[in-house]
């Protein structure tokens, strides 16, 4: 099945979450089916990624976005699970510093952009500005509203000044399937520092982020930097849609390992000459 | 006079800089018919600045460019002369590095921009990318024919995300006069080092580089980041100009000095409590 393509927001569209289906798992029956497709979208993944770092003129961001539970951290440690970490940088975007807050918006992530030969994945984004932000009203209106054409035209200039492929990926679960998962966690004690009350706190405000990742998805998928949302409810069909859209990704950019820089052949015959010239010796 | 509004670029006209005057220095006659002026001007950017980073509502970009010779350093010096060094960045823009040249043209422009309370002064700047970019062919006129509009876009976000008020200055001499500059270094022992073979071969692309500012001024000059076309073939005039539309800029901000966190009758009761406890001592 193309998922990509099955996925993808298409530029301009309004989107509706309610018609999405968050347990979606497509032709696959459970986890241990979709297991072989899964390691092979890996695979893909790391021999590519290793050729996209060789290649150096491309440069791929990945932006990671989800309610609270929807599983960020877990797939970002998967994805990267598959690529040289020289070539990549995780980055976090939490609430920001003093100093951050004193410049745009873009400014902080913007600095993180990947360099063409490397790979980012950004574990939440600018995009927290127009959705926390919009559903806490920490800025006014007329702040974040013009925020979707200034992202548009920030991703438009990585993409066309750098080449840069840009995913988005809206981590899509239900309302219930985040409470189990908080539940989960409270029985979990290597996982109970992730709770805090404010979790139970955003619940409330539901309806108010599934508004504005609406709005976020509707505004701002374009040709160039799509949004996808990611059914999510089962984690091993989230971890396989999301390797099958960035190992296709890295292949549509048709990549080339650079030929050597020396003559191959004239250092093989001094390797020749050398070792038997030591041949000799011994 | 108000050199402001004579000196900017109107948004959206068509600038043939063969109509300005480079030797133009309006009612004064002479440097020292000037001097009071601009000692007046500088005193008020002084006073102004510190406000500004007390203030920490605003932020002001200062961006200089001009042919070589133009007095990019001179003015920059001068400049800064009159400010606190706590709430200014000078930054230079040579040369991309390595790793500049595998991001977008404004990665480098954007981590250096002002936060708000501080001033940035950019000694050449993200316009290099039209310009000596453009007339050396170092990328293809599709890589740099759809930066104006991405610097119009970066600029607004800094204005309208930010606050941050953006004054830019061509710095503009006549052809002779660059030539006497580059005689006058040719006989001091001091600046001697500033010469190279490469600026009087680059006098040789003297109308092409024109042409590329004459461009970047007509596409780039809008009502949120000005462009100014300063005659500044008299350095004393040239410093005059600059210093009373960045002393205006200033002062249009309406900054205020923040009231004080404490209580400064309270902390004045204490000290006058201290000494007269000091005294008794004593």
């Amino acid at each position: 099945m193309n998922l990509e393509k099955r996925f993808r927001i298409e530029p301009g569209s309004s989107v509706d979450l309610s018609s999405f289906d968050a347990g979606f798992h497509g032709d696959y029956k459970n986890e241990a089916d979709a297991a072989i497709d899964l390691q092979k979208h890996l695979h893909r993944i790391s021999k590519l990624q290793r050729k996209l770092y060789a290649d150096r003129g491309h440069a791929l961001l990945v932006v990671l976005q989800g309610i609270d539970g929807a599983g960020k951290d877990g797939t970002c440690w998967h994805v990267i699970s598959a690529m040289d970490p020289q070539g990549v940088e995780v980055r976090g975007f939490k609430q920001p510093t003093p100093e951050e807050k004193e410049h745009d918006f873009l400014w902080r992530v913007h600095a993180h952009a990947p360099q063409r030969g490397n790979v980012a994945i950004f574990n939440r984004s600018h995009y927290e500005d127009v959705l926390v932000v919009r559903v806490h009203e920490l800025v006014p209106k007329d702040v974040w509203k013009p925020r979707y054409d200034f992202i548009n035209e920030w991703e438009r200039l990585l993409a066309v000044e750098n080449n840069t492929t840009i995913l988005k990926f809206f981590l899509y679960i239900s309302k219930e399937e985040q409470l189990e998962r908080f539940r989960l966690r409270l029985d979990d004690p290597d996982r109970q520092w992730k709770i805090s009350e404010s979790d139970y706190k955003e619940r409330e405000k539901w309806d108010d982020y599934i508004k504005a990742f609406e709005a976020a998805l509707s505004k701002c998928s374009t040709r160039r930097a799509p949004w996808y949302v990611i059914p999510s409810n089962h984690k091993w069909f989230r971890n396989l849609a999301v390797s099958q859209i960035i190992a296709d990704a890295l292949e549509d950019m048709r990549l080339e390992t650079p030929k050597p820089a020396v003559d191959i052949e004239e250092i093989r015959r001094l390797y020749h000459q050398a070792s038997k010239e030591e041949n000799k010796r011994g």
